[in-house]
């Protein structure tokens, strides 16, 4: 049981949130059986928090949670915030493997591509 | 003569800002002759500006300017302030194609497909 949480910034732009939701669903429908379920969280402003996707992940039966960064830069956000937010988790939580996969904006090569069609 | 400008929002860490101009450096190694010139500008905070960066532009003889987002989210400002600063460069330049290309996180699909890669 392998559960996979898209994390933004979270935005008082629902629309904005609305984006990441739409991005966590198609990440769901394109994973097949990969993932038990793929779910957004948002590190600020919005519901639900890191933590508290984490939990509920836990308490649905996760054996491992991926937390997977929508960020395009490197910052504090996702260089400290948000693994500050999932060590506790993963302290409470032991039996479950919790990792924090590398940043949208590390995948140079790939970004790279999808910018250059859209400036077509 | 086609310039490619890419638009990030700007930011008080150095580091991101340069790993925008990195990227702007790999779409122009990557798009070959199609470009002649593939520069990095800001938003806000920092330099080049979007007018000052197309500008230059239309000083090195560009015939056409497209100008491309490098934002997640279609947010203010994407919706509203880059096209607020792109439109009197296109009304002092009547003679310079001016066009801004889709917004990084509308290419949903190949997103997607990056960051099933990235949790894995």
């Amino acid at each position: 049981m392998k559960h996979l949480v898209l994390v933004a910034h979270g935005s008082r732009r629902e629309a904005s949130n609305e984006e990441v939701r739409m991005i966590a669903a198609r990440l769901k429908s394109l994973a097949g059986t990969r993932y038990a379920d793929v779910t957004a969280a948002f590190l600020e402003l919005v519901e639900p928090s890191i933590p508290g996707a984490i939990q509920c992940c836990v308490e649905r039966g996760a054996r491992e949670v991926v937390v997977l960064p929508y960020f395009l830069s490197q910052g504090r956000h996702v260089a400290t915030d948000i693994p500050e937010q999932v060590q506790p988790k993963q302290a409470e939580h032991p039996q479950v493997q919790i990792t924090i996969a590398p940043y949208l904006g590390s995948a140079e090569e790939g970004i790279a591509a999808i910018l250059l069609q859209l400036a077509q």
